[in-house]
């Protein structure tokens, strides 16, 4: 079961704060990357495009790093332990457009062709570091 | 061989980002922490503390990811695929002082019995992303 995400980590993932998100390659190296990153009742929700090499490290290996910084104060994260429970092309590009709303306050700047997907993520266990 | 550190990736190491580590865990999953970062030459150089999970985790596998990200424009980023070349007390803690200058301005906060630890990591390879 995931753990339920309160307090200063809810708060904290609801800001526009970025996400630096852990896969595993092809080769079993790990693989970091920032994203945004907002949630949908106890999961974690990212974004990203077809072709690229983190989400296929996802679709390969549903185990994933979620670390959420302040970026007003970097003293202070969340480390995420997590499961990919969906990757879906369904609501993606939506979704993508909620993102851009959120961090760049205007529509999201779509390239043609692209393929969205949707990765949500299921937290076990989560480890809050305050200021 | 590593990769040479040179033009915008070595300007956003030396800059005062933080960097966003990715290591393995004992159960094979990713793990992403901040951390301060430094470079010597074209190793990139990191700081932790004995007891704590990200430096057993490298001190058991030395693959490794770190991902740097312009704090004043978190669209420009590197991520760097590495190894752990050298992990030592040896100069640790002058180290972990040098950190401090550069990332607070002032003496590090040293926490009583604690026992530092460096890694120096090669680059395998490097992926810089523009803004």
């Amino acid at each position: 079961m995931g753990e339920a995400i309160e307090g200063r980590v809810r708060e904290l993932i609801e800001d526009t704060n970025f996400c630096h998100v852990g896969t595993l390659t092809k080769d079993g190296w790990p693989m970091v990357v920032p994203t945004w990153v907002d949630l949908e009742g106890d999961l974690v929700v990212i974004n990203s495009a077809e072709g690229r090499v983190w989400p296929a490290n996802l679709r390969r290996d549903p185990r994933v790093a979620l670390e959420i910084i302040n970026s007003k104060d970097p003293y202070e994260y969340v480390w995420i332990k997590g499961r990919v429970v969906e990757a879906t092309h369904k609501d993606a590009d939506e979704h993508i457009e909620r993102l851009a709303a959120k961090y760049l306050g205007e529509p999201f700047p779509k390239v043609a062709g692209e393929v969205r997907i949707k990765f949500k993520i299921e937290p076990l266990s989560i480890h809050y570091s305050p200021p």
